[in-house]
């Protein structure tokens, strides 16, 4: 994912306290051919996984998210953060902090769309602290669902998600990773 | 858009009030195969409106926008509903009465990403009372930018948006039209 790479480098803005902007492509406005790329990128890195769902939280997971679903050939659920009307009475729901709100969020997923047997990749725009993306684990695991994998457009390795993720013994894969945010740099390694 | 409607007709529930329950293939779970055929109609039928980018709303409007992007090869921007920390102060925001949340909600664009001369391509998930469009032809307006047209994946007729999107005088497309959801049916019909 060089190319992606490249975007991040060049768009990327290093907001301070750890905030990376990417809104010119990922968190406002969004590059389809991009996204595209990465959605197939995630479908060669878990084409193994046996995966039968996607699993994201809105609102910025849903694009590359999306686009895996698309290569894999798999539906995506996305966690809501406020439950719609549409919605049951009985839902799973957890709570996550949210680095860039400064608050706690709900996520929340119908027991419609998230089933017992089901092996749930779980795809998202960040790896951060894994707050997040551990919100996700315990809805799917709630609804008895086995989560196989865990892929992130960019890893912040300097914020610890990958390690609060270990727990899981899945295979996790972010496609961007950045090792540092010190000093107004951005600075990029392997995050393996 | 056959398909389309055939899955409208077979997953969609009739909730009462004119609501719509598309969550098993649009609003919580996506089809992500089924959006992309969606985003390639909506390539076909706006081909020649020389559109310059693509403007939705968070959050349902993602994933048909996110599609047809792809295959117009145009950027897609999402009006966020609530002003992220990565977004300058200056924004362009308007509001605009949200039919499932039962009340106003904001619409937020960075003009970054928004700018006069721009072409703008407006698609989402519903076009019922129009009011959400409504919105973000404000935005596009604010910002100097033309707009050029509207898709929706799903019109409900006896809401009368698309008479409130007339004076714009330019297409309005859906791909799915529903003219009636009295007494718990969903009545199919032609929106034109």
């Amino acid at each position: 994912m060089e190319e992606f790479r490249q975007k991040v480098e060049r768009e990327g803005k290093n907001l301070g306290n750890g905030i990376l902007k990417v809104d010119s492509f990922i968190n406002h406005q969004v590059d389809p051919s991009l996204m595209d790329a990465c959605g197939l990128e995630f479908a060669r890195r878990f084409a193994n996984v046996g995966a039968t769902k996607i699993l994201t939280a809105e609102i910025s997971g849903i694009a590359p998210a999306l686009m895996a679903g698309r290569h894999m050939n798999l539906p995506v659920v996305y966690a809501r953060k406020s439950k719609p009307i549409t919605m049951p009475d009985q839902v799973y729901l957890t709570v996550a902090p949210s680095h860039t709100k400064g608050r706690l969020v709900e996520l929340i997923v119908s027991p419609e769309y998230l089933a017992g047997g089901e092996r749930v990749l779980i795809i998202d725009d960040f790896l951060a602290s894994g707050a997040t993306i551990i919100g996700l684990v315990r809805l799917a695991q709630t609804a008895g669902a086995k989560v196989v994998g865990v892929g992130a457009l960019i890893e912040k390795s300097f914020e610890g998600g990958r390690a609060m993720l270990k727990y899981l013994n899945v295979p996790i894969e972010s496609l961007v990773c950045i090792t540092s945010m010190d000093n107004g740099k951005i600075v990029f390694g392997d995050c393996k």
